[in-house]
């Protein structure tokens, strides 16, 4: 199947975008890919498979290929003897800004592209932490407590040390500290609040357990990839992540027992249905005293969580059957008269 | 100033949005205005200001004006001898989808247009009913108890009759209807799921006493505007809604005493701070035993809610002048090397 893979993106996690997009055209062999990347002005190329190398990007010679704009149904490029339109399914692989944050899904939505990824709604819920506790609220799925910090409000921290600092917003660890005591928590926070005006503290829980579950839902039907317990050195810092944005290889099954698989697909769905449908999505989550908790939502996983599924392909393709579309209201101009001819316009 | 009115948009509040528009038209005369209209299948049009006139729309002729398309910071007309860029503020008047649901936010922000209106989070907390009552919830603000219903579902409500059924997603009262008993909820429910899947359903108090506040954020302080006590008749249906928004001409405060305004103030300001800013928006309250309840909010008013304003033009003014941006990440390209030579790639 013909398949166009959007990567790149205003964003801090451009370069782990660039480095899934890499890693997915080796996992998706059996596709007709195309490779379009959203430069951080914001402008698109169509990039030469030949040429989907780091070195492109960061060289800067993609400047040198085709622009791509948008139009209504496709992306198109322009040349003198006419126009090229790639009108083929979107998968959304552009991490952190403008790919997580709704900006490309609302975009895609506008101009009609078929797309996989997250939609508007699921973008914010998952993009921010402050709302993902919101969503988790609501759909009755437990998470660690929290507090939030904003750059310019001096607030006390009510929560018992060792505890995590995030930016609210960013994903591949950027910005996170882990504060053992008050002294460290200045550092921390000017950390954090250089990537984001607001900022989550949770408790810092050692040696908790961590499971990673990947999903997505075709046919009405969830389908779920193996549980994983990723490994850890005190928390994933950027650089370690950076490598798992080029995973490839599927991982071994974390041994846990067959009712906790349930309990955390359970959550999973609960969280899933009515919201992220369109999208492969993995939650990592945490268990405390056989409890399950969502720590976060990643909307669009580095390299799309490939090595968690046995036939990452046939996923793909079930998926982009299953495409949600943003309804468009018609409109019939019934009532504009009769306002018109009140008002006497 | 200058400012571009974008109306229209592929939404059943198109109609109104017409009407909103031509309505700031005569109420900005101090402005230097454009007018874009986007059409119901995404198309962008210059209007003349002297064809803002309902039946423009209705007869189709806007299709004989110069079409737009969207570039880095303007909307740009393309001609023979090369284009013509406006790069102005622009002033986001598309009610309901498109404008209110996202989309548009994203699109302007994409494309690094400075605009007055709701950003992408604060347009899916106030878009869909049930995300506002997450908001509430977590801003502590009062609101009705609840239900929801989604279409192939079949529920029992638990609430007690009288009650209103709402579709999740939609203003302007379209598709809303109050239930006396039981025998009417079918109806009912198929008339709300006819514009969503998702639909709410709140307890129906007769002759609650209702209050309207609109208000923005500039320079860093709340304005408010009079609160309002709306005329009703059972509810606002679509038609008499239609007819607000052409309201022009400034209402009478409501008769209430300064600590219920202040009440008032104090529930909006929790709502729009943090999400809200760059908006006018209008929140619409109910009052209960003298304690506040959010009904909903409008984020994107009709006719901006100017009637609400004693001097609309300078609110519209200081608010342009403390427009948020969307900040974009710098791309250094600085880990990409060290990773692709770990991988060989």
């Amino acid at each position: 199947m013909k398949l166009t893979i959007l990567f790149g993106g205003a964003s801090y996690e451009h370069e782990i975008s660039i480095v899934s997009a890499i890693t997915l055209k080796g996992k998706l062999l059996g596709f007709d890919l195309s490779f379009v990347f959203c430069d951080q002005d914001h402008t698109f190329y169509l990039i030469d498979s030949s040429k989907m190398k780091a070195v492109t990007f960061s060289k800067g010679e993609h400047k040198k290929m085709p622009k791509l704009t948008l139009v209504n149904g496709a992306f198109v490029q322009k040349n003198l003897f006419g126009a090229t339109h790639y009108s083929g399914t979107v998968l959304n692989l552009i991490h952190g800004g403008d790919g997580e944050d709704g900006t490309i899904a609302a975009l895609l939505d506008f101009y009609s592209l078929k797309y996989i990824g997250p939609r508007v709604n699921a973008c914010v819920f998952s993009y921010d932490k402050r709302y993902t506790k919101y969503l988790c609220k609501a759909k009755d799925v437990k998470t660690l407590n929290y507090e939030t910090l904003s750059r310019n409000e001096h607030q006390n921290i009510t929560l018992a040390y060792p505890i995590i600092v995030k930016p609210s917003c960013l994903g591949s660890s950027i910005g996170v500290s882990i504060v053992k005591e008050e002294s460290e928590l200045d550092y921390a926070l000017d950390t954090a609040f250089e990537f984001d005006s607001s900022v989550l503290v949770e408790p810092f829980i050692n040696g908790v357990k961590e499971y990673n579950l990947a999903g997505f839902m075709a046919e009405g039907k969830m389908h779920f990839s193996i549980v994983e317990e990723p490994q850890k050195n005190e928390f994933l810092d950027f650089e370690k992540k950076y490598m798992d944005f080029a995973r490839s290889e599927q991982v071994l099954k974390a041994e846990i027992d067959d009712a906790l698989v349930i309990k955390l697909k359970a959550n999973f769905e609960k969280i899933y249905r009515g919201l992220f449908e369109g999208a492969l999505i993995r939650c990592d989550f945490f268990v405390i005293n056989d409890e399950v908790y969502l720590n976060e939502i990643n909307p669009i996983p580095g390299s799309m969580a490939n090595y968690l599924f046995e036939d990452f392909g046939a996923c793909i393709e079930d998926l982009s059957k299953s495409l949600p579309h943003a309804k468009r209201a018609k409109v019939s101009y019934e009532y504009i008269h009769s306002i018109s001819s009140a008002k006497g316009k």
